[in-house]
């Protein structure tokens, strides 16, 4: 596999976070390199278990969104995501013997998670840990630890380790229900997500307009549900401002009535798969309503339904919210300093994240 | 079983919201008379399966969150939501033999609702519909129905209707795995429900609060997840302003960056259970950051931790949710009148509704 390297040569003043943008496609290039070797493994782990339960918070917890709709449509397992407090405060005693558990955090140290996976131990899983640090309590613990190879995440907001979290589950995926063709495809992926780094001038155009002072929402569906959430996620703890990531099927059920003029949209697509027809649709019913349409990704009919319209990566349905992310990372590290706010460390956050404060 | 009468001698000009908020002891006494004997029939149908999936979109999904926490931290069965896509546009196929698959929509007329319980049944799954019309395609497709008697709801928020799918809910969990006190607590629901009808003065200061112009955010956790993402979802809708609604684990991992004095808190929480401490510090923390908290329910140490206190239901944590979203309730059809909004028609939204725009 090639591994294309960073952009270089980083002004004095960059932030981590811009930086840490950049290294993803040779983070996620290393990750595949590391954990495609162990789909063997990983499927003998599986054995007989016939479900998939993710455990995670935060990004990861959108990379497990993720994860979940590719176990589901692709790998034709089903899957979900775990409520940790049934775990952590309930201690509920559930039978998990037939579920293989997945439990992802970038630094393998949160309490709930580690907490949340040794109950799903007790409660008969098989034990997969995705996360960023061996030597961390989640790794350690776990039957098989799929170590992500970001390198040091420094930044607060996770931009490459939720990339190579993401990479991670592709490879599961694969190893549950091997389909060569993805496979293959995996491979193309750090080529993509480098070509997305030659900001288009589109990018810029997005900052301009998520600067002004209206609501902002985050839309997406299925594969790509999981890049609104992160999204609107990284707009929310990066740039200060309350931000609603969904699907369009929960816009359209509700919320869809306090959308105006006023809104801006960011709708997100694959290029191709069965939900572009219905997120073109939304981006010109929004459009009607006076909103500005942000596109990232899609198809030529998408891009022309959206006003501002940045291009994807040429990766198909499954494997693009590898690259669908970036775009957005860039413009919201850009938002964040063109806002007067320091990208690297939002106000109020740590690094390691602790869901109940002692 | 005691059924209480709904208050009598509505002022003309009275909103049909207003009206179905005050039908709801009736409703859920109603609800729970026509689905308790029904539990031995749901054992049946259960049989060995021994998980549950619930589908749905909106209010009803905010039931099934319920009805997810109840079933997993009370009977001890693996239960998720369901991702409907997955069925209706990415038409995998799941071995779904060994799972009970709950259907929630107060229409029963919901496209993908009812395309999502078709799907599950050649899935291989046993089907129960909880639904507001017996005669609608949901109902008559499932194995059982539990067809609620909320009547008919004419207001496009849903009150009523949610409810009595909670009510629904707890019959469910109690048939899948009996507990003789929770169905003697039940029956004292009504009562309790009457009783949060007495709109406390309290109820008013919150209108007062939330009528301001910043940003607001509802939050709860475990079984009072779900009444948090139901009061965010009414104000989006009825009072057509973006309102987050998340569990205190996911504020306190990136979104409380964005708190501040500005922005009014609404917590959520029973009067026990492992999650009052928890909500209790939450509230203490936003008071800290200069955020207004109106609390509702919690014990008297989180009613002291919260500027606006109002009171709850006497109901254990399990059937708190059943009384939890009655104030929230009556507060939001004061705050749309107060705002010139029409409670019963918001802008844009159908009472029965579709996801995809054909």
């Amino acid at each position: 596999m090639t591994v294309p390297s960073a952009p270089s040569g980083f002004a004095p003043g960059v932030t981590m976070m811009a930086q840490e943008i950049a290294e993803q496609p040779t983070a996620v290039a290393r990750t595949l390199e590391t954990l495609m070797p162990l789909r063997q493994e990983l499927r003998t782990l599986a054995g007989h278990r016939r479900r998939v339960l993710l455990v995670a918070r935060g990004s990861s917890d959108n990379a497990a969104v993720y994860g979940r709709y590719l176990l589901e449509t692709r790998s034709g397992i089903p899957a979900a995501l775990s409520a940790p407090s049934v775990a952590t405060h309930y201690r509920s005693e559930l039978d998990l013997s037939d579920t293989l558990v997945v439990a992802l955090s970038q630094s393998g140290g949160t309490d709930e998670i580690v907490a949340t996976q040794h109950w799903a131990r007790r409660c008969g899983a098989a034990t997969v840990a995705i996360t960023n640090d061996e030597d961390s309590p989640l790794a350690k613990e776990a039957d098989i630890a799929l170590v992500t190879r970001a390198g040091r995440e420094l930044a607060v907001p996770a931009t490459k380790s939720y990339t190579t979290q993401l990479a991670a589950l592709a490879v599961l995926a694969t190893a549950l229900a091997p389909e060569p063709e993805l496979e293959d495809e995996l491979l193309r992926v750090p080529g993509e997500m480098a070509a997305l780094l030659e900001t288009p001038p589109q990018v810029q155009q997005a900052v301009d307009q998520l600067a002004g002072d209206g609501p902002t929402l985050v839309v997406g569906r299925g594969l790509t549900l999981a890049t609104a959430l992160e999204v609107a996620l990284k707009l929310e703890e990066t740039c200060l401002r309350p931000v609603r990531g969904l699907s369009y099927a929960d816009l359209r059920h509700g919320p869809i009535a306090m959308v105006s003029a006023d809104t801006t949209a960011i709708v997100i697509s694959a290029p191709d798969g069965p939900l572009v027809p219905g997120l073109t649709t939304l981006a010109s019913d929004l459009r009607q309503l006076g909103t500005t349409v942000i596109g990232i990704g899609g198809n030529s009919e998408f891009r022309d339904a959206c006003e501002v319209a940045i291009p994807g990566p040429a990766l198909s349905e499954p494997l693009a919210p590898l690259g669908l992310i970036l775009p957005p990372q860039l413009a919201i590290e850009k938002l964040a300093r063109r806002l007067g706010l320091d990208p690297d460390a939002p106000r109020g956050l740590a690094k390691v994240t602790q869901t109940d404060r002692v």
